[in-house]
Order: structure tokens, then sequence, then C-alpha cells
């Protein structure tokens, strides 16, 4: 499945989307409710009934008519890791960061959650605004003390991200919080593909485009920490929940660690593609006075 | 007026505290909602409406009866400011810390968020457990570019926070986001003392007692970054929501910084005093298999 948040009239529900038509969830089966969060919170059986919404007979839209919104719009944690692909690494070092040898966990505050294709701001403090390509898991289930080779039954599904960073806000301080959270800078969609079509986010191509030219491309399967290692070693510390979001590291080719680096302009649009889930489109604008 | 969120027989409400009863506000008044957060939102109007709530004609509990919760139990964000008092950077310092010039800001995950009187895990995987006593500021009005002129009328109330922190996992990142995100973590309460009954929150004395022995203490007016500074510099990022919760910076006297340091052990209790606001006590227990 593909599973969207969508708003329609001013209305807001969660959907499927089957070929060029959304379905509307929520209004096809009153014991689905309205909230993504609502719906992981619910668990298999949930999704199963989701799944079981017969197309032919469901309120539907043409996609064409509905404003696609953040999959998750509220989640209760939206993390991120830094450094994980190795070209990455080698980049960052190169630009004076220091590479730890854990995971470094980071978060992009949920006020930024940004939709699919949806403007990002350029900050009125800065003009060192910077793209990053992600593949984003979503929780399924309420977890703690995950072993890796357990980790894969706890995602629910997958989503593209792109954990746009301010770089000389991330360079203020070391836990990088600020640069990575400004508002509009977490753009995250189109949808949520269920883990059930994934035969394997280990082997996915994701891609970064800039104004068309591909900046950033690697395979998942070059992370440093794969995302079951993320997921053991976070739930490790935390309970994870039911939408939660995880970015799970960007490779090489950001615009700071370009010579000289090429940094965001108004204008410009960031196309962050993964092969077999989708891909989001977020132009550069002012931020509104 | 001391809103808390309490429960009773299994029932989950806010209300005000009045000597030693609480008054249930959501029974007494169905405009005012069940939630913290949905008190707050619904800003001065919601706050005055709970204010003329008749203690004496409200249903109401022995305060000895009720369980107290975290005040804001399911924040949308929960950050902390380090390295803002004079004596915990020099502290810091000598501990090998990098001190940057600007404010530094991480993430408590709102996973951690516990009760005044909780108990706190010692992590499986850890023996470095250690506290911070804070002045919390929960926001009452959701702003973005608040000048620090401005700042204390976005402010709901004030609480006490402990920033209990993992040190061996804070010190494993630069990001310090896994360290201080353990469940259990992030104690808060008793109550949110609202902004008018605080006469000056820069001039509030607060302590941290570990088994009675004062290991903190400090005036609040001591801190790098103002609270109002806080609010200015985090609002050009992002937009603050009501309920967001600010630990605003802990003094010199953490169990790291002492020689041979200090940390907490089973059964060590944790008592955090601010002076006119409240206190709040945790014990510290085995993380349960």
């Amino acid at each position: 499945m593909k599973l969207v948040t969508f708003s329609h009239r001013g209305r807001t529900s969660i959907g499927k989307v089957e070929g060029t038509r959304v379905i509307d969830l929520a209004a096809a089966d009153p014991a689905l409710p309205a909230t993504m969060r609502g719906l992981l919170a619910g668990g298999r059986a949930l999704l199963q009934r989701a799944r079981d919404v017969d197309p032919e007979r469901a309120p539907a839209y043409p996609l064409a008519d509905v404003r696609l919104e953040a999959p998750v719009p509220d989640p209760a944690k939206y993390l991120a890791i830094g450094m994980n692909y190795g070209k990455h690494v080698v980049e960052a070092r190169r630009a004076g960061v220091d590479v730890p040898d854990s995971q470094v966990w980071f978060n992009k505050q949920v006020s930024c959650i940004n939709g699919p294709y949806d403007p990002v701001h350029m900050p009125r403090v800065s003009d060192k605004l910077d793209y990053e390509a992600e593949l984003g898991v979503v929780i399924g289930t309420r977890c703690r003390h995950v072993p890796a080779e357990q980790a894969r039954e706890v995602i629910a599904g997958y989503l593209v991200c792109n954990d746009v960073s301010v770089r000389d806000w991330q360079r203020r301080s070391a836990t990088m919080t600020l640069g990575k959270s400004f508002n509009t800078t977490g753009p995250i969609g189109p949808w949520i593909v269920t883990d059930d079509e994934v035969p394997d986010p280990l082997a996915l191509t994701l891609r970064m485009r800039i104004n068309g030219e591909v900046r950033q491309e690697a395979r998942t399967g070059e992370m440093i920490y794969s995302i079951y290692d993320q997921i053991a070693y976070l739930s490790t510390v935390m309970t994870l929940e039911p939408g939660d979001i995880l970015a799970t590291g960007t490779p090489s080719g950001v615009g700071a660690a370009m010579d000289p680096p090429a940094f965001l302009k108004i204008g410009d649009v960031m196309r962050v593609e993964i092969d077999g889930i989708g891909h989001i489109e977020n132009r550069v604008v002012a931020e509104p006075a």
C-alpha cells in the first residue's frame, strides 16, 4: 500500500493511492481513524483493514485534485543519523567535521516537517541552505530493546526525506540541533510505502537532483549502519512509537562539500527520488515576511 | 495557578492545586479540555476560565489521593540548553567538553518524559547516570521571531526539571542526543506555576539534593543566556508551540565533574527544588528486565 495524508476542499484525511486515485480510507470504513498516527497505532490489524478497503466501492478522488501532506505530519519523534555513508564521511572530514566511532543521532524538530511538494524557506538569517537526500523509515510498532535481526518487524514502511540543513547554524554548536530544525526544512513523502511492498530496503537507489542535475546518488546498502542497526541502537535507549520517523543518512554530494561550496539559491528545485518508493520535490523560496 | 495533570482511579485529567486539594478542571467546566496541551492551546481565555473555576463548587480530590503525572506528558518538543551557567561551563571545560560561543541546544526525546515522583531507571547498558537541576519553561503561545524583550509574553509558566543524563552515551557523539534521551530520564513537575504568580523568573533559586545533600545551588539570574534570550534564539529558527518545554540549563555541581566522579547508584534519591515553584523527587532503580 501507498499510504497518504491528504487534504481535499479543506478536509484532511488518510488514504491509499491506487493508480491515479486516492481512496479515502477514513470515509470508507468508520473503524479507520483520520490520522496516520492513529492508523499506525492500530498495528497490523488496522493496516489489513485499510488494505481490504475495496477501491471500487470507496469514496475516492483523482490524485491531481488532492493536496498531499506530509504522510505523518505530527510524529512524536523525528530523528536523523549523520555520517552514515562512507564517501559522505570522507567529504565531511575534509570539511572539518569530527567523525566519531558510533552512530551520531540528532533531532529534526517535528515543527520543521513539510509536505512533499511544498516550498522550503531560505531563512532570513542565513544563505547557507543545503540539501540531503535520505531514505526515511516509519516505525509501526511500539518497541524497546529490538535486536537488529528483528528490527524489520517494527517497520511500518518507507518514505522519501530531504534533511534540508542550514550549515552555518548547524556548525554553531556540535549538537547540530538548530541548523537541522528551521521551519519547512523537513519535507517528507509523498507517501509511506508499506514494508510488504519493498523487497529489500537495503537495495534501494536514492538520488538528489538540483534543478535536474544529479548531485547525490547511492544505494541504501552502502550505509555504514544499516537501518536495522539503527533501530537496534536507538531502541537500546528509548521506546520507539508508531509514526516515529528515522532519516537514515545521506550519501556524498551535498552542496557544502563541493569546491567551492554550492549552497541553494532562491528558485532552486530539489528533487529526491528513491526508486521503488517515489519522489518529493521542493522549491526554495524566501522566508515570508 | 498551579496546573497539574493527574490521574485518579485510572482516569487522567487536568486540575489546579488549591492548598491540599486538586480541583478537577475538566470535570468542573465542560469547556475545559482534559489535556494540558489542549488547555494551553486555548490561550489566555481558557486559562482565565480555569482560574474562574470555583474550588468550593467543583469536583476535587485530596492531593494525597491522586497521582501527579508529568504536567505536559506529550509536548511536541522538549529542548534543553547546555553550558548555560558560568561555573558549570568551567567544570565542563575541565572535563574536556568543547564549549562554543553560542547557545547549545539539544533534544530530550519526548518519550523520556517522566512524572515528578516516579522512578528513574539505571540503564542496563550504563552505570554513568547523572543529574542536572534545571528551571523548565512551558510555552503558552504559538510564536516565531519573538524579540527577547517580548519573550515573557509567550511563556505559560514554569516547572522543575531534572535533565538526567547518561554520561558515557552523551559523550559517544557530539550531538549528545542519546545520552539525554533514555526512557524515564526526563522527570518534570510537579505542576506548572503560571507566569502571573512568578514575580521574576530570573530571580529563582534552584537546588539539587542527592540523598539530602546539596550538590547544586544557583540563582536563575546566573544564566549566561537568560530564558528570554533562549526564546528569542530558538524562535529565530522554529515555531514554538503551546506545551513545548525548554530546560534552561544546569549550574555547576554535577556528579561527572566531581573528583573523583560521583555517578548515581541504585537507591539514590534526587530531589530538585526551585523556591517558589516546587520540587520533584525521583529514586534511581534498576531498569526492569
